[in-house]
């Protein structure tokens, strides 16, 4: 019997954000191995294995899947959102690339999810409709220098900005830090929004202003997608509902540096 | 009876990508608007009325569809890959702006799809595993030096570039230009993608260096994700098969310029 290993994206929460081709991978499966809280998310049935490992093992997780495939069985490495967004899929070939020659010959394919920003964009109304980009707030695996230079490239360049693992408790001023280098560079009234667990029971969508947001930046935790509108970025009001959010497509010029900004 | 407005991402091509959340909406549609090769995609069926519109007439084809749900109609915006990235969902919410008030009381719900550049990087492997844009090289609604304004600080952040709308008839030159700008702050073995109907029948992935890409511009269409990877980017190579491309999630510190670049 030969083995396989398929890396899927369940999606932000939802069952009904699970492509077909990421829920037939699933029903295939001998074995499914993430982190604990997104292999919960798979039910149990007659023959499948659940591995389930604490977060930030990522590498060693991935090894053990391939070992797992190599070995013969139908291996499913989950993760949340999309795979190949901060997630599962570039860990599998970290190991791939490090491991025994062998593990080359394992068919690996990775099936795409909804990853956060594309949910959370959706629940507000269309704020990625320009340019825009995604950045992982952490500096567990890159120097906190590299995120700023590159937070101070894209709010020059006037890109909407999806901030992915914004904040977590060994991680609590990042947020801020990020928040405040875009006050620097864009209106305080730009509209930024802290979507929570977008698909899941306890999802909240926060629409604040940019000033509003580097208060609040203590108040987002890792299940929160922080989105920076770029300068033209704005705001549908509606009664008795949260506006709806959104960026034009046309952009006529660059922004002018604000009079909050590089004074 | 009360009308409503679903702007649904059908993904890249093949049903295996439609959520289950986006089909529902497809199958509870009383009007399909869209452009014509995606209204295509949904199945005749007694009771639906099917709208196909030309390209180019977004916000046009937008006010039809709020005004159709004005009328009390359920309609379904329908865009490829997802509805917020570079397509109907921003055109919707402009029309919204720009309409009658009543209007705001039609019920709008945004349903996410796979977006191109998440699926041409699950065929190919992880190459979005670092930090990311996506950007639209089409100046048809920003001027071009915006465009390139934008590429050289995405460039010098060292992101990996996703270009949308890379090039057609009327358009011919803007991605060689595009990648000449790459070329000038990055290696020219840099790995770049051209995946082309990623999902459909005639989906093709080629794995090029930068070098190449340049001179290969005029043979990406319409239909063409282009991807550039970051300095980190590369292949895991494998026999008899085309290489995994991805991009490890550390990063140790920025890159130099390259010999060929900032000469």
């Amino acid at each position: 019997m030969s083995g396989s290993l398929i890396v899927v994206g369940l999606g932000p929460g939802t069952a009904q954000w699970i492509t077909p081709a990421a829920q037939a991978a699933l029903d295939a499966a001998t074995d499914i191995v993430g982190y604990g809280p997104y292999v919960d998310r798979v039910p149990e049935r007659v023959g499948l294995t659940k591995h389930a490992s604490d977060n930030r093992v990522e590498v060693e997780r991935a090894a053990h899947a391939l070992q797992l495939a190599a070995d013969g069985r139908r291996v499913v490495v989950v993760s949340g959102g999309d795979p190949g967004v901060f997630a599962m899929a570039a860990a599998v070939f970290e190991a791939l690339e490090a491991g025994p020659r062998e593990w080359l010959n394992i068919p690996i394919t990775v099936e795409p999810g909804i990853t956060a920003m594309l949910a959370a964009a959706a629940r507000a109304g269309a704020p990625l409709g320009g340019d825009f980009c995604a950045i992982s707030l952490s500096d567990n695996l890159k120097p906190w220098e590299i995120v700023t230079t590159r937070l101070r490239a894209v709010l020059a360049a006037d890109l909407v900005i999806c901030l992915y693992n914004p904040i977590s408790k060994a991680r609590p001023w990042q947020l801020g830090k990020a928040l405040e280098l875009a006050a620097e560079q864009r209106s305080s009234e730009t509209p930024v929004l802290f979507a929570r667990a977008v698909g899941r029971p306890d999802e909240s969508l926060r629409i604040l202003t940019l000033a509003e947001a580097v208060t609040a930046a203590s108040t987002a935790d890792m299940a929160t997608l922080v989105m920076i509108g770029a300068s033209s970025t704005r705001l549908i009001a509606r009664e008795g509902r949260p506006p709806y959010v959104y960026t034009p497509r046309s952009v006529a010029k660059m922004p002018c540096a604000t009079s909050q900004g590089r004074t």
